[in-house]
């Protein structure tokens, strides 16, 4: 009998296909190749190609030459623009604004044909402190309420350049998605005096059947009503509501997200991917209901479809069985 | 500048890069094409291959032999099933259910080689009575709250069998996005006294940016949030909740949809494309504060990946523009 789940968090329903269950060898496989093209912006070499870096670890090198690890610098074609007035205004029952905001690339190695997932430790370490150097700068400015941070692996996933990158889009808005997060951490606050999140981490590290990894900072799991194969949540087990205040943690979560995306590029053959980075708004202070998390999900060929026609998510695969194929991917 | 909307149902932001908008031609074309297989359960004479019909309009045959004009029967692989108890239970923090519920295919015509925009307008209406008839028939079912109807057209919009059909989901939950579109419409309703859509469709008719076209009975529009390029709305000019008592709209509903189909087919060269039937749920009864309609979105390639990665949309194309390409490209 398939299953009908909800999601403890936002409240949505997905179901779960418990009988005709896709195991990875029913996806289509499309393992994202890094092929080289003939002048990437991204390179060693060509920081000239770029707008200049707002942000660079360097070996003592200067701004925008070579010599560095990692780099920051706007969108050379930004969906939202750091100038000029948010200029709310109706137009009859509707709402606007200006585009006011940031919309930032982090290059995550000079180096054009490694993933993240082949970087050090150390060198994906640096990504979660520029992160938080980006996050500390950008919230000065009182017009943004929301930081969004997220990487596309993968032209599948929407990268439109192959080099590795994550990408900063600052917000005079919260989205979504993350409202519907907030919201519903609100309500189980107000009804437990507790944090779903913790609650959440506590059930999963008991029960064990969804748990992919357990370090001393991090749980790593397949969430209990996820909405894609795969999808798999990396939870602090300190609570936090925001990412940049949680940087005890970053050491260790260089290896637990390596580790996640090792596994999942060895289960699913180097599928493209997606993770976003779900913290709370930067404009309000520390809150004991929401806590910050990682969301990774693997795009797999011919599933995306059905959720784009029905705006209801149906997942082939249980996540008790996906944890299990990670699980049993061990740790390299 | 790039701007900010807000949708004025669901309250969800959205970017729409006014400045370096796409065209149509910007988009990497790929024309759903029929291939033709070699044997396909939904044609004409292989009734047999399919689970036992549940509607058929046919010219005095027998039920599952040939002879018929549209067919609906169940999904050979359900996502949901209609036998067994709902059987709702917790676990620890997490809610659960079984599957139940009903997942229908319907065949819109027994030739292999046509889509839904090349059937006559009489077989195109036909479509709507079997939706409203498999409506009230899975209504009487009291565990049922909703029934999602739509159509995925060309595999990249999800479709698995390339013979033209739609689907009927019956679900004993309430997909978010529809709750989402309920509870933002209540609000307006609370606040106005009016339904927002028939709000939308007065400014609409009134401003005419985004209007596509506009019949007796239906305005055809780009919304004015939209999270796609080329999104387009069917809603009716007169209030009803719920399509399945909307009848007096089906014959003007046929030629609208294919007039819309087509228009899509020429501008962006028969594109993949989801429609989805927004009604009220089979649950409640008429809503003065909610109004159905069908929303139209194609696929088009090399543009979705953003919102996957970062829960909220960027819309590369300003509606005003979609919809003058749609207005332009004639009716026919």
């Amino acid at each position: 009998m398939p299953e009908i789940r909800k999601d403890p968090i936002t409240g949505s329903w997905v179901i779960i296909a418990t009988e005709r269950a896709r195991r990875p060898d029913d996806f289509v496989r499309s393992p994202v190749e890094i092929r080289g093209v003939k002048v990437c912006p991204f390179c060693h070499g060509n920081e000239d190609k770029t707008p200049p870096e707002v942000l660079a670890y360097r070996n003592g090198t200067g701004p925008d030459t070579a010599g560095w690890n990692l780099r920051v610098v706007p969108n050379k074609f930004p969906a939202l623009r750091v100038e000029g007035l948010l200029d709310r205004e109706g137009d009859g029952i509707y709402d606007r604004m200006n585009g006011v905001g940031a919309h930032e690339v982090i290059i995550e190695t000079p180096d054009h044909f490694l993933t993240l997932a082949d970087l050090a430790e150390r060198r994906i370490e640096d990504l979660f402190w520029s992160f938080r150097d980006r996050i500390n700068d950008l919230k000065r400015d009182k017009r943004l309420r929301y930081i969004l941070i997220f990487k596309n692996h993968g032209e599948a996933a929407g990268a439109s350049i192959e080099h590795t990158h994550s990408q900063l889009i600052a917000l005079p808005v919260i989205p979504r998605r993350v409202e519907e997060e907030l919201e519903g951490a609100l309500r189980h606050w107000q009804f437990k005096e507790r944090c779903v999140f913790c609650d959440v981490v506590r059930q999963e590290l008991r029960d064990g059947s969804r748990l992919v990894l357990e370090t001393d900072h991090f749980a790593v799991m397949a969430p209990y009503a996820p909405r894609f194969p795969f999808e798999t949540w990396i939870v602090p087990k300190a609570h936090h509501s925001h990412f940049e205040s949680a940087e005890a943690g970053y050491p260790n979560l260089a290896w637990v997200l390596r580790a996640v995306l090792r596994k999942l590029d060895k289960v699913l053959e180097r599928p493209a991917y997606n993770f976003m980075l779900h913290t709370a708004p930067v404009s309000e202070g520390p809150m004991a209901h929401y806590h910050w998390h990682i969301e990774v999900i693997p795009k797999l060929a011919r599933v995306a479809g059905f959720e784009w026609g029905t705006g209801f998510h149906i997942n082939p695969t249980p996540p008790e069985e996906s944890a299990q194929f990670l699980r049993d991917a061990g740790t390299f």
